[in-house]
């Protein structure tokens, strides 16, 4: 299993009238979880981009345990559990003032720039059979 | 079983590099299409915040089919299969193109101003009634 | 002056926990002004990109008057007060509840796939200068 | 003069198809910049909504000079030139790749729950002579 964890604050703008967070933007903290677990590996999504790759969103849930709320310091914990095939899953849980708040997972397969889903880039698969072969 | 349907055109702020709707977006149109439904059987959310009720999202899950592109008229199907207890649950088509782009379904419970689950406002509790007994 | 009203209703996830839609999304308010804009006057935004062209915004400033609060259908009045030379200028003004809530100007430039200024399509300048001849 | 320095990292929801950051997100990021701006001077706006003030905006302006790109590190640079009277006015830039990208400004005034203006808090206003004295 590959972890990451990153952490960010919580933005006004990300609040809703309920005085939480809008749980659409957990969405948006997952896909920081998951740049960032990329990144700490040599694989910064940027590159993978840029190399003609995109790694759309498949599936997405999430449970929403607690609130978070403006200005909390939300830590980010994104876990790549099993090496990735041509599906890609990822699973988060956000944590505040020392609680879970949410949880979550995300599916992904890498796609071409004409929207084909192809196989992972050379480097990515390289990288993870790396990465667990060490575990 | 109860269904909406509601029609919102996509905006250039929803989408992203990728070219296509940014997925986080599809949780706030499963929200206008929750919001339709209620009203259109006489129960606005407004007016239950009005009376001191609360309704958060407590599970989401998503998945996509084919992307959401701007300036398409989406058509949000949403559906109230079951009577609601103490959890309601909904259930959403996002339709585009003659294509079914995404299923989505959100759980919620109500909850109190001070953040405590309560039974549902009598009157949503009666006009589930007046409606679960009509099907 | 080329003038063009269009209406959205204000979604729960605009909102922020001041209680009233939070002030970066008359933004893209004002993007779905000026889309409709456009499109009532047979120039679909959608087709100027299909067609390689881009139009950034460059310059933006609102004046919050009254907030919009959630659920509130709020009108979006465009207006175009002279003929685009190089640079487009739109006017907008949001209305709900039968008040203004919110005045703004944003500034435009058409640029070609590569981020250089180019200047607009024929079409574009043509059917400028018939609406503007026209009035 | 009082100065903030902050930096964020872009997120894919922030960019739009055009490939570049959408620019209404601009505007959270100077939230971002006046929050930090805020704290970095012992006022935390957390705590001045604990006491029962909003510092809503009145104004925002903009000008988008470079796109900000995904994957950027933007550094928020937030002033406030004046010692604020009712009327509270933060300039921002925003600078990466060594570059500046955008410049704007917000204009706010205190109001109090029930949304009337007010002075601004006691200790703010001791603070800001505190702060304005000592330049």
């Amino acid at each position: 299993m590959i972890e990451c964890r990153t952490e960010l604050r919580v933005r006004y703008a990300e609040t809703d009238m309920m005085g939480i967070v809008y749980h659409a933007n957990y969405l948006a903290w997952f896909e920081v979880g998951r740049t960032e677990l990329l990144r700490a590996h040599g694989l910064p999504y940027r590159v993978l981009e840029d190399d003609g790759f995109r790694l759309p969103v498949l599936e997405v849930q999430a449970k929403f345990v607690r609130p978070a709320l403006y200005d909390d310091v939300v830590a980010i914990v994104t876990r790549l559990r099993e090496k990735p095939t041509v599906r890609i899953r990822l699973d988060y849980e956000i944590h505040a003032r020392d609680q879970l708040l949410a949880t979550g997972s995300t599916t992904h397969a890498f796609i071409n720039l004409r929207g084909e889903p192809v196989k992972p880039p050379a480097a990515f698969t390289a990288r993870m059979n790396e990465l667990f072969a060490g575990l």
